[in-house]
């Protein structure tokens, strides 16, 4: 992440190593089950517009043909890029062998939002992550003289696009847990003399429920086409990108809740906004789950990204406590 | 007007043509008064951004030091492009002896809107064109992940700026024939994954009455700070430009209407939304009125500008008529 933050990806390798140190020594280099510590590659996409690169490749869903044309802001093709350090692009799928027979997949990460922080909560365990439907809006209206054009012979393209702002947040509200954002506004022609002909919005839905994200894409198109109709513009859509949720494992979840009681008397269960390589261990078919630690701020991606020192060394025992129940819960079955 | 239509400014000076030669013709070259045709520079500022160039130097209202400064898209500037045509920019206001005792000032002009159009009538009197306020309106907000911020932890720049979409409709209504327009909207950073932190707005308010122009402003003013308090964010306003309404003459206005209802049975009276010259006449003091005759589709700058023949034929004559008009006025008192 280009002027991220310490923790989003360190806190999570780092805390690893010291549970693979602790498990070594406790069982003098023989575990009853085989466990990897996994550094994924470029989770975020920050170089190539392509996020979960490593964790995809591995599970794979990563589509190649995509992925082969990809470039960096310097031309650099992904393939050419991945040579230079030694790696073969076309063989990047390989790495899916090391996920046969995986029996669970555990992520410690920061939380990235306020919710822990709102509740004044070190730890929380995570049911999943959000599945994502991303859509381009388009309001086509018509341009007309600002001083000339009486208000109700306007055809107003921002108007009917504006109504949309307020409205997401009835959807999200509607759809129980779920998330809706405009992240971005385009007017053409866009200058202070003209009614605005066309308004192209972002709008970015997020549930943890499959059933619940369609409702919340449905009922946003519904409400574009009834506000186009009441200010007499048109009104097109465009899907830029979408995931599908990825729930987590039931019995990991309580088995973190438990590790995290254990450390610090309180849990809570929480679905994860942000994408995690987690979603691509959950959709390879590995049970899985996430622990969140409290971001201070609540915010991530960052200079100011931080986590309260107490609370790392929290997180880090309760993490290797998880590890621990994961493994006998493993060795049982 | 760059890729303008064909009867934005050459309608009236080519009807003014040929009314002064009907005068010519009719009092054998010696009219009861001076009548001066005026072909005003640079009505529109395409080139250099400022409108109303040579009427606002003939009317003493160009501000000279901003003006000296203006540069045009080739970095040429305005002082230097006059020079090239053998005009001493220095002395422009010189032009303004012209118009010392000058009795009346009439001018034609297409509507360019669709107030006729939708009446179905050729001809308008002008009452004056509109005072104007100009502003940006920004919101402060914070940005934040889309995925991992709940809804009421936002402060969402998008969400107060587009409440302003739908209340300046209002405030328009309320204001009786005001109009106001949202010509543009940016938001920052404007990405996909990111509640909006920064977005700004231009909003252009025209009046003809001067104090509801006020209370359009104060309105606007008032509810864009309720709707940063509602959504827990910052406003901030900045003056993009203003105007002064230019009420024209009552009885020329009287005047107009009878020369438009002798020509066509039925007059409409109307405010322009536009600027034009007339209104840098109307500020001088000289009393002045403008008549309009109908647009097709009620748009011009455009090359599907355009009015009836038949209407063309109407205005020219209704045009001589109020100069008729205007001169026995003039010599009555």
């Amino acid at each position: 992440m280009p002027n991220g933050g310490w923790l989003d990806g360190c806190l999570n390798v780092f805390a690893g190593v010291e549970i693979l140190r602790r498990i070594n020594s406790q069982y003098n280099g023989k575990p009853p089950i085989t466990i990897h510590l996994v550094d994924w590659a470029d989770e975020e996409g920050a170089r190539f517009g392509k996020s979960l690169f490593g964790s995809s490749a591995c599970s794979g869903n990563l589509d190649m043909n995509e992925a082969r044309g990809l470039v960096d802001k310097q031309g650099i093709k992904l393939p050419d890029a991945l040579k230079n350090v030694g790696i073969d692009f076309e063989r990047v799928k390989d790495s899916g062998k090391e996920l046969k027979n995986a029996a669970a997949y555990l992520e410690l990460h920061i939380e990235q939002g306020p919710v822990l922080l709102d509740l004044d909560l070190p730890l929380g365990a995570v049911l999943g992550t959000f599945g994502v439907e991303r859509h381009a809006i388009t309001f086509h209206g018509q341009a007309a003289h600002s001083g000339s054009t009486p208000m109700n012979r306007r055809k107003d393209a921002f108007l009917a696009a504006a109504k949309m702002s307020s409205e997401i947040y009835k959807i999200a509200e509607r759809s129980g847990n779920g998330v809706c954002t405009i992240g971005s506004c385009t007017t053409k022609p866009g200058i202070v003399t003209s009614v605005i002909e066309e308004c192209r919005i972002t709008l970015d839905q997020r549930h943890l429920d499959s059933a619940r994200l369609s409702t919340m894409l449905s009922e946003a198109k519904s409400a574009s086409e009834k506000f186009a109709r009441e200010g007499n513009v048109k009104v097109s859509w465009e899907r830029l990108w979408q995931i599908a949720p990825r729930p987590f494992n039931d019995e990991l979840i309580s088995l973190c809740d438990e590790a995290i009681r254990e450390t610090c008397g309180k849990s809570h269960r929480l679905p994860s906004g942000p994408l995690h390589d987690a979603a691509e261990a959950a959709a390879a078919g590995i049970p899985t789950v996430m622990m969140f630690v409290q971001s201070l701020h609540g915010i991530s991606h960052n200079k100011i990204e931080d986590t309260k020192k107490e609370h790392l060394e929290l997180c880090v025992t309760a993490f290797d406590k998880l590890a621990e129940k994961a493994m006998k819960w493993i060795s049982s079955k």
